[in-house]
């Protein structure tokens, strides 16, 4: 069975917040068959929840891509111990990857926002 | 004068978050001219320190773009204190644009670097 890319917010109690997640992941689970997005607390489905239903529809291996722009205490320390967990829980394989604002395509698609709308003097 | 960019940060005491975001500002500073990255807190220069530098050499208007992937609390009510406080200490004008996150070249960037780099199964 193939790897599963599960996108994984932080998460709020707050609707408008989910929903910029939930627009930013938007264009990755059109483009990547298969792919979830998942909160670490606060927000549903979670993390957990999104596992424990690929493990049941047989996938064993999960790539978990950070919507985050840098590591902070979360992804060096709890998003481990958690992933930690569901892998003996739900007897899979997971990889965390680095948090998105590690990947140059951000900073460049933060250029590309700024030239065109956000800015008002483009020197 | 023209208008000065300004990308925000939180901060953080921890050098490699830092630098994460400066390397995530950089296709931008490169980009717009007069540009300059600052922070909310925690590391340097701060906010106060750019408008306070920005407004000696001339500045009168500023575009705050913020470094963030959605509004929590400190897009919704910190930074917002924070503007109308320096707008009234250095005598000039603020906008505070909406989270970078909410801009579509992110969502369409996460994607790109899901499919190129992050993903092991692009569907």
């Amino acid at each position: 069975m193939s790897n599963r890319i599960i996108l994984l917010a932080h998460g709020s109690s707050d609707k408008h917040w989910c929903q910029t997640f939930e627009k930013l992941a938007q264009p990755t689970l059109d483009a990547v068959s298969g792919s979830k997005i998942a909160y670490m607390e606060l927000a549903s489905p979670s993390l957990d929840d999104v596992i424990a239903e690929g493990a049941s529809a047989g996938f064993t291996s999960f790539t978990i891509v950070p919507l985050f722009l840098a590591a902070g205490r979360h992804l060096r320390k709890d998003v481990p111990a958690m992933v930690r967990d569901l892998e003996s829980t739900h007897n899979v394989e997971i990889q965390l990857a680095p948090p998105i604002g590690e990947s140059p395509e951000i900073g460049n698609a933060i250029r590309d926002a700024v030239v065109s709308h956000l800015g008002t003097d483009t020197g």
